[in-house]
């Protein structure tokens, strides 16, 4: 048979024991959170009927959809899930019997046909950390959500990051401010969420394309390119129109109050007039996480409430507030600031292949080790002692268990650390004493 | 916009956290034991390539591939992994920097365009919970990881298995002896592999039609067809007919002796000469877990020797053996068989939600035992007590805290425990150790 090229799909990714241990205890730490405020563990299949994905996220994302070759065309098509917030909303639509408020977290791989930016984290795979709850529109639930991000960010590591908090309820009043009919407020949002990438003139123009007349950019020009504005400076400008629907300064400044409730460090959120998010789906508070000294890094977080969603497939609108946290995002982050910390062996103990007639006493000495909660590695092969020892070296296991004919006849084991450089021998009966100590 | 059929893909499932935190605990269960047998985390992307997977599973296996609406017919067209295997397999002629022996393991879903079986878990989208070493040709591996399975299933509170074993060895020294051609082989065992689903005529029948001769089939007959024969059963056949080549039988006589010097229980493995595995790729001993009380609950692990696989991939064969514990097979089972321990909750307290005033009080309790590692839900909504404490009750919370009007002025709090129903009010000042005693 020909030899067939080795390739990984573009914007994928192999990871080896070395990134994935690192991954594992990423999200361990993010599991723990999670529960500490009471979300539950989840999944969804990763295909989903397409016209259950479709016209949920924009028509720009709705391109990014990986379809199946697979029924085309069909009412039965399928795909990729795009995204965890969709499915889950399908899953709560189709499990009205559930007991409310229902809070879940749901760590799992989403897919996007997106150009790949492995610098930036951006990948065609790419694992979703998202944890929603459903059945209330108490704003405790945005605001344990975002002590949630500055918890784990927190864990992880990371010294200096802002979760950036909007609401689009201020947005959609600023849209009809500007004399703007209401259907111009998806472009619009979609426009001011390239704020962080663009300067104002290419976002003004790509208004202007989108058939936004230039009385209302002139308006909106003053508030998003007027500098860092206060949630009191909306207040104001509110104070000034009669029009201006006042509701979503007022549920930001009762997040906020929640926020010092839960003494939530000051220097980890802010309020931007200029955070939008992409997709379609927000109704009201948003948010974000940018590191502030890596702005090219993108966002390691979003999410926002959702209180419109559910009802596309139940007919019946419940609530609903939803956060992600880009594991991939996070890991690249991590990865360059050179945050990981130093790799060590989950395997404690080496069992070396140096004797045949050893081999039952060697099995012997790695069962009872186990049984005692022990990771054991028995080197399979009777290579050269040194490229045993090397092995251990390389794989940064501390003890080599060596048993030679001596040892054998003695009933007796020696024991090498290879940390320290000693060796000792010691009974086959002090073992689990040696080990446990 | 018009409402959305809410539907799962077929063959595909939702697990709800009731289901999902049994999936969980399943799984750390492997990973642990895969942890103890020095077995590395490690994960591969859902979209290969298609020539990455096409040709190595066999003929009814390659028509199962799920492919992507991407670059199709092309070099580039991709697909979702039918297994872990050959994907890793992949890997490892990509990187043969690795230091060897690699062991690692990998925990993903796969995807097979099968019909699904709810009944005998069997489904479109699936999780194998895969181990595998490369880079050495000890039989020393297979005994392990026998071990490993023996270990999990028994940690997982299964009473009778069994992991039949066999050697593809054999299975091509028969064919030989038989009379019959090498490239009839295949043919061969995937015939021989429905045996525990077809009886004798119709397996001969599905032979005739593969143009394999009325002699052979005869031949076959009284190996396949005489019950159940021993290793030295087959030993005594091999020493027959010097044709036979007997390298199979002695490798399994190695294993087995490996068994016991592991101490493994004799009963929860068997030799069996039917057991043949369908997929192509095996080049050694091979091994399949069924509980003999449940056969139509098919396998719970498969597994074997590889040795020519990576070769397809880097031009140089590198021996490997591999495993797979199919973790909804198992979960099937275990609920069919009521092996689920029952549900409890991960979150110890809910702080209720009776007075707005009290609001900035239980944040403040909430965030304290969540310092101390405490899972605590805070009820959003200023709802009917009774509903509040029926969400606690439903969810098996045991403790919620109350804090009325009296509570905050006396800086108190009151502790419901709902499994006693004891309701006592202690200081504020004395939460810590209220709750870590």
């Amino acid at each position: 048979m020909a030899k067939i090229q080795p390739r990984v799909f573009k914007g994928a990714r192999d990871f080896l024991p070395s990134e994935m241990i690192h991954r594992e205890r990423i999200t361990n730490i993010m599991r723990n959170v999670f529960k500490k405020y009471g979300y539950a563990p989840m999944e969804t299949p990763a295909i989903e009927y397409l016209n259950v994905l479709a016209g949920k996220y924009g028509e720009d994302a709705d391109r990014l959809i990986y379809k199946l070759n697979y029924k085309t065309g069909g009412k039965d098509e399928a795909a990729l899930h795009y995204d965890l917030t969709v499915p889950f909303s399908r899953v709560i639509a189709m499990n009205q019997d559930l007991v409310m408020p229902f809070k879940r977290y749901q760590i799992q791989p989403v897919w996007r046909a997106d150009r790949p930016q492995p610098n930036q984290g951006r990948f065609r795979e790419f694992y979703q950390c998202d944890f929603d709850a459903v059945g209330t529109y108490s704003l405790l639930i945005e605001a344990e959500m975002i002590a949630i991000i500055s918890e784990v960010l927190t864990a992880l590591g990371f010294k200096n990051f802002r979760i950036r908090i909007n609401n689009r309820k201020i947005l959609n009043a600023l849209v009809q401010f500007a004399g703007l009919t209401a259907d111009k407020t998806q472009d619009v949002c979609r426009s001011i969420d390239k704020l962080d990438k663009m300067p104002w003139d290419k976002v003004a123009e790509e208004m202007s394309a989108n058939q936004i007349d230039q009385a209302a950019i002139d308006k909106f020009q003053k508030i998003f390119s007027a500098g860092p504005l206060t949630i009191n400076d909306i207040e104001t400008l509110t104070a000034q129109d009669a029009n201006f629907n006042g509701e979503g300064v007022t549920e930001l400044k009762e997040l906020f109050d929640l926020l010092e409730m839960m003494k939530i460090p000051r220097d980890n959120y802010c309020f931007d007039i200029s955070l939008a998010r992409g997709l379609d789906y927000y109704t009201g508070p948003i948010f974000e996480t940018v590191l502030p000294d890596h702005p090219h890094m993108g966002s390691l977080s979003g999410g926002g409430r959702y209180d419109k969603m559910i009802g596309m497939f139940s007919g019946r609108d419940i609530p609903a507030v939803g956060s992600t946290l880009g594991l991939d995002r996070i890991f690249t982050a991590m990865q360059q600031l050179e945050m990981m910390e130093d790799e060590k062996s989950f395997v404690q103990v080496m069992i070396a292949n140096m004797d045949d007639e050893a081999r039952s006493y060697n099995l012997n000495i790695a069962q009872e080790l186990r049984s005692l909660g022990i990771n054991v590695m028995v080197y399979p092969d009777s290579s050269k002692m040194k490229k045993q020892l090397n092995y251990a070296d390389k794989h940064k296991i501390q003890y080599v268990v060596i048993v030679g004919s001596n040892e054998l006849k003695n009933e007796e084991i020696s024991v090498k650390n290879l940390v320290s450089g000693e060796q000792q021998t010691i009974k086959k009966s002090e073992l689990a004493n040696f080990f446990s100590a």
